[in-house]
């Protein structure tokens, strides 16, 4: 790969130094191998050096001197993406917020927190639990604060909470030039100039680096139930989330497996039976809420011609339930030795849910390879998990997802839901955005110049 | 004022009308003077056309003359703004999407529309009836979809559905060169690129004109009521507002007035004891859930040390009550004849509601001035309502509304909640936004190099 960037030189390395320390850089074999891949399918590439700084101030001395010298550098929160979107393409500086994990304030009453971006949300929501409130959007994985605002992650639980997009108030983010600022405010309402916020969050670390922001919490809820209800037909279960979503009832998960992911499910200690399926979960305030919740959803799967419907309150069955659900993706990697799993991410609108699935089967047939799909339906949102374990393989699992890629956009939908665009999904960008690609670019260029920040992803090469 | 702007001359004229067709477009006193104000307290300034395009294209065209001439432009949705917003201050085109008010298309089953950016939300939402769906945000005034996106209107039920930037997810728009784009998708998750659509979302139509937006709708509650509560001190009301937040309940609107708007409201029609008090409202999808929130609510009040409290689910009384506070502006206007009321508008954290209410009152009072406050508790926005009759008075209402605004931000929260910047709050940006001010420059320079669009606005003018 032919770069226009410069390499990192010693006398680079001894400026970093003098910005983060000496125990806060490496450049050995072993840490620039653990930062140059994530979790997806894309191919290792390695950085010059890994700095972990442990300020906000020192992110942005390291940008400012990176952008003087044209070095790429690329962020990093824990590696669980799946888009390679913090694989360092162009070498250069992996830029690890890892170090950066401190809960800077809980403002209880204000069902805030403030937080540097290197912490894991898992973590955060054992600190807050004290409080009483969580930090809802979970996208399974125990992804960075930063790397989840960074993605527009989101999860199970978006149907009722919204993504990482929605529950953040107030960013502090380092430009390229090494300029330091706040975005937003700590005010739940905001209609004060231009939502520079929401510009950041999901740019995958290309137009700035986060380095804290203000969340917004939920108070956890006091009763909590699962349903699970199997379904003759996938057209059957999308219509069951219809009428769900219709009657008003606010569920807070909304899950569609298909029938070969019951069976994953079901190794990972659920008995669900063979069929088409959808996982609910339903919060409340108070008991009697939650009970004429389930009487209605029961109603409507039973409308819908449900074969088997099943509640549970009881905490431990709840768990096991949905742990099997994060674990599904182990599960399948297990059951595919020696294998590597493609997981594809389309979003489309809820109406188009059986068609994009009926098309997906339908292509994965005709490739001759297997693919198990599961989605946050509630949102229209689709996996696909494509297993392959040689390169004839691989090749269909591409043309596969660039097929279901085009298919979701040509219904209305996008290329992806909640994974970002990171390397795989940039091929794209054309085809689903047009002109707003262009615009996408002017203001990469106008805060960007010198395309300093995480390289080679979003964007298209050509 | 000098312009740098090119003056709109009879070859100008005729190229609008090439664009648009004659009927469409008027140099007229009477049109002029239409367009020249809003609803807030800012000087009228006229236009020297106005031009009501009737398609999407028409708007791009009418964009692309402008930009190639220095002419500004100014969109307009139908004047209900309150800081200036849609002032043509530098005189040129006014824009008005009035006459493009189709819904272009339902999407029941996605709980979706698509509308054109001319189209009141009242008018929107009447059409929306026989579907059982509803277009959530509600300012109060029939504002046009186009505008309430351009300005991220909010209003009372923002508490439990989120402002006007909440329930968008597509939008066509066009740039000030004249092209014109579709940013954002029909799916509810969204991951893919910059989030182009929340940046033109409340940037005042000074980066872009919105044309066509696809909204989110919600079923309308089948059950809903409303409650009154009264409390000793404003204090304890704000300990309700934090309590009844914290116990998961989600409430649809959660608004305070205080002692002396008790009086406007019962002059318009309803019957409130004078104390600092607050209006909920539920919305539940059945009976059972209503009643239990309702109880709890009670609880919360009534150990909040409420000095009464008063449910009701009956229609008549809910729309008495719900009219009287959506009116309460023009009870104040007929008890201040011969004066204009000064409505500013800020929002903080919820903890420092209370320390901001008592603020505005000590200003007030030091002043020597009246004024009204009420707010969307729930969200931390407050409407501060100044009357004046006199050149001395609204020097005295500006320095409170000056200090009001600095305090907020002091707190943490932003000058402006719902209103926008328009021309009022540009002064306060700086204050507010620090750096990233200066990034909100870049971008306008990048989207908009010759300035056309709504000039002064936003920007503070130095």
């Amino acid at each position: 790969m032919i770069t226009p960037y410069t390499p990192v030189s010693s006398n680079t390395l001894e400026q970093l130094v003098a910005i983060v320390g000496l125990d806060q850089l490496s450049t050995t074999a072993a840490e620039l191998d653990l930062h140059s891949r994530d979790a997806g399918h894309h191919p290792a590439h390695q950085a010059e050096v890994v700095v972990w700084p442990s300020t906000p101030e020192q992110v942005a001395q390291v940008l400012a001197l990176a952008n003087a010298q044209r070095i790429p550098v690329t962020p990093w929160g824990v590696g669980t993406g799946l888009e390679g979107n913090a694989i360092p393409l162009y070498g250069g500086i992996l830029l690890s917020l890892e170090r950066m994990t401190r809960i800077v304030e809980v403002h209880a009453d204000d069902f805030q927190v403030t937080v540097e971006a290197g912490l894991p949300h898992k973590d955060l929501n054992e600190k807050l639990a004290r409080y009483g409130l969580f930090f809802p959007p979970d996208p399974g994985a125990n992804a960075t604060i930063g790397g989840m605002l960074a993605n527009n992650a989101a999860g199970i639980r978006t149907v009722k909470y919204g993504a990482t997009k929605d529950n953040v108030l107030r960013l502090q983010v380092a430009l390229a030039d090494g300029r330091l600022m706040w975005l937003g405010s700590r005010s739940i309402k905001q209609a004060s100039g231009y939502n520079l916020m929401q510009l950041i969050v999901g740019s995958e670390g290309t137009l700035g680096v986060i380095t804290q922001a203000t969340l917004k919490l939920v108070p956890v809820p006091r009763y909590m139930s699962a349903i699970i209800a199997g379904f003759p037909s996938v057209e059957q279960a999308v219509e069951t989330v219809v009428a769900v979503r219709g009657s008003g009832i606010d569920v807070a998960a909304l899950e569609f497996i298909d029938e070969t992911n019951t069976r994953a499910l079901n190794q990972a200690g659920t008995d669900i039976a063979p069929h088409p399926t959808l996982l609910m979960e339903i919060h409340s305030a108070h008991e009697a809420t939650l009970e004429a919740d389930m009487a209605i959803v029961r109603e409507i799967c039973e409308e819908a011609g449900a074969l088997s419907f099943r509640a549970t309150a009881d905490l431990a069955e709840r768990k096991t339930l949905w742990n099997a659900r994060h674990h599904a993706y182990e599960t399948l990697v297990r059951n595919h030795p020696n294998q590597r799993i493609f997981i594809m991410d389309v979003a489309v609108p809820i109406s188009a849910y059986p068609e994009l699935i009926a098309y997906a089967r339908q292509v994965i047939d005709e490739h001759g390879i297997v693919g198990y799909m599961k989605g946050h339906a509630g949102d229209g949102n689709i996996h696909v998990e494509l297993p392959y374990g040689d390169e004839a393989t691989f090749e269909k699992v591409k043309a596969v997802n660039g097929a279901i890629v085009l298919k979701a956009i040509a219904l209305g939908g996008t290329s992806t839901g909640e994974h970002g665009v990171g390397i795989g999904k940039a091929a794209y960008m054309a085809a689903e955005h047009g002109t707003a690609l262009d615009v996408m670019r002017t203001i990469k260029h106008a805060l960007d110049p010198n395309g300093i920040l995480n390289p080679g992803k979003v964007f298209p090469s050509s």
